[in-house]
């Protein structure tokens, strides 16, 4: 079994890289505070016998050896990075939690015949540069290289020069490496588990999303001046736009999301109507027919919104994962596991992406999650308790050992 | 009569100091540019034989002498600050009017009994920090300076720091000036008089406003993982409360107007439901019923709507003043001046607020509009033509003439 109290520690010492304002972190993807977190992971890693390998995405590989280096390792993976308001478990349980079982195994003296590589992938949130998911999207060989360079932040940085000026970008060409098998433990970000008092999930599958950000143009114009007949405002095209993208999820229940969470007004002064307002809008549901039609359906409401109230309108796709099904041999591994811990556990879909959604376009891959406190995550007051983290890194490890071969 | 030409070149040497990005001005209040502006505004009155006074919230009193020094001088004002995005002309011609005006009195050799003092009031906009006529409404004595300097701009940053700062703060009271009369020359900033083809507008109300800053908390979650049922959005509650201001503004027609300009969504990242946004709702009406009664009823259906929605609402007025009476002689005289100079002119209430709104209430004052096209302000675009600066500022000379006595 694993050091449950070695696990919290490491988390907590990584938690204090990048403080946020209200107990969780910002710890965003590329900044010094995301190099800080990084050099942490690589000395412990390196502390644990491990070897660094880093691809020109920035993502890490850290490989413990096995018997037989030459036969295709199984992978542990997750992200450091957070959200700008985000938790402390969020993506960093799924890194050092692969670092603990390495961690286990070194102190167990057993040696797997496969090697272990514990991953950290980077820009998963996606909250800097959008798309999430960026690395490993780009190791799937879904993005192109040239692609994630040029995302850019709301200052205009790229991620190329950002991840060229916290000095983390490797020689590796990304993609260029076999998986046997690959885990993700990452905490639920839903009330399911706790409610169900279940500290296991079986990940089976994994929701679609479409991130589709979208420009409206009205006319800059005073406030106070401007007869009401002469207006061309953004914003107000904005709010019936997000009405449209609730209603629009509401009528696809079950199994369907839908949300804005990010938007900008131009020029965002009080005495000015919004010629310009730019928002992103955030579909998902693990049923693909459900997902294509909420994505047309809002944007023939958008445009007829638009056409209303006279503004301009451009929509673009950044982001998209269709709905992903997770490897069944890996999760019944897992089950195994999971029975022979006396650990109870249900089979759960995924909400949120994750690294394992792309990374199973290219080899076997699996999810587990963990409880967290009132379904709460991407909220600095994110919390899950060290038994929950203790026996998802348990599961994690045995079937590990198991896909790894001892 | 005055130089359209020396007019019309000193608009744009001015508009050369804090360019836009699209033709326009972002010249906003204690930045740098502002101080290189009010730099060159200096130069311009001292080499016209003016001196200059500087009251402690920084606004600027150009006076060039009269023939008895003793009696209440003549003032004309306006302000050199502008929107982000804003146009040349806006507050801008009103002080450089005056200037044209001194100018054209020392090239005709002609000499008032009273002195003639031309102002530039700090912080007209409101844009970086609300209120819109801060130092103006200190100067009347509505606002307090403890107050103007610990107003806040979105990054935290004070009026009274940026005042030090830029090096701009005086030591004179504000307020302690006697005004015999004061006239302030602006754009319409709205369409009528361009409408009307007329290039004068005596400008007899003005509009009253409130600003109400609206602060509506949710709880940040994950847009992914957050069942539907579970979601507490403050961006539903802004979008409702945008079409609720909108709705209220248009069951108050005609005579009243009400948007919402400026909109921070936070966290403001994709993936994350809003936990908060703070927004500024903008009513206006001559009326003050009118107005009053659109105050209380969005207030009333901001709350109903974050009730419906589970949302906490706090309401801070943030800006305010009743509709104003101009002075019905200054009025008079500048209908006098118009005929004589045979330019056409009708009576307008302006639909913003101006300095001239608070210098009212402790001295007769009085406003002259010029048309600008297309009715555009607090856009880059805004435009007028040199022939409607040049009328105006010659009905502003001949009524300036008359008050200030030769
Ligand atoms: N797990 C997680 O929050 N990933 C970020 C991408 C997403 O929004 O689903
Ligand atoms: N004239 C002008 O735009 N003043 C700013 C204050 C207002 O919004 O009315």
């Amino acid at each position: 079994t694993v050091d449950g109290d070695r696990l919290w520690d490491s988390l907590m010492q990584m938690a204090a890289i990048g403080p946020g304002i209200a107990g969780g972190n910002n710890r965003q993807t590329l900044t010094d505070a995301d190099a800080e977190g990084r050099t942490l992971f690589q000395r412990w890693s390196e502390e644990a016998g491990m070897t660094m390998g880093l691809d020109r995405m920035g993502s890490m590989f850290l490989r413990h050896e096995g018997a037989e280096p030459d036969l295709d390792p199984v992978y542990i993976g997750s992200h450091l990075d957070t959200q700008p308001t985000g938790g402390k478990y969020d993506g960093v349980l799924g890194v050092l939690a692969g670092l603990e079982v390495v961690r286990t195994i070194r102190d167990l003296e057993v040696k797997t015949r496969r090697p272990i590589v514990v991953t950290n992938w980077t820009n998963e949130e996606g909250a800097r540069f959008a798309p999430a998911m960026l690395a490993s999207g780009v190791f799937a060989g879904v993005l192109t290289e040239d692609y994630a360079n040029s995302r850019q932040d709301a200052e205009g940085k790229s991620f190329g020069n950002e991840l060229d000026r916290i000095g983390w970008r490797g020689t590796e060409a990304p993609g260029d490496r076999r998986i046997h098998a690959m885990f993700e433990l990452h905490i639920e970000q839903g009330p399911i588990l706790e409610a169900a008092n279940i500290p296991i999930g079986i990940v089976t599958h994994g929701q679609g999303l479409w991130w589709l950000q979208v420009t409206v143009t009205g006319k800059d114009a005073h406030t106070g001046s401007t007869p009401m007949a002469m207006r061309v405002d953004a914003g107000r095209g904005m709010a019936q736009m997000i009405e449209a993208v609730h209603r629009i999820a509401m009528d696809h229940q079950p199994d369907a999301v839908g949300a804005v969470g990010q938007a900008n007004v131009y020029p965002n002064s009080r005495n000015v109507i919004p010629g310009r307002v730019v928002f992103c809008v955030d579909f998902r549901s693990p049923d693909l027919d459900k997902l294509t039609s909420m994505r047309s359906r809002f944007e023939a409401e958008a445009v007829d919104i638009a056409t209303g109230l006279g503004l301009g309108i451009e929509i673009e796709p950044v982001g998209h994962f269709d709905p992903v099904t997770f490897d069944a041999g890996l999760a019944d591994s897992l089950r195994a596991a999971a029975d022979r811990l006396g650990h109870a556990h249900q089979d759960i879909v995924s909400g949120a992406g994750h690294d394992a959604c792309w990374i199973a376009k290219v080899a076997p891959t699996v999810m587990i999650m963990c409880p967290c406190k009132g379904g709460l995550s991407h909220n600095e007051a994110e919390e899950i308790t060290p038994d929950w983290a203790r026996a998802g890194t348990e599961v994690l490890l045995h079937a590990v050992l198991d896909a790894a071969e001892i």
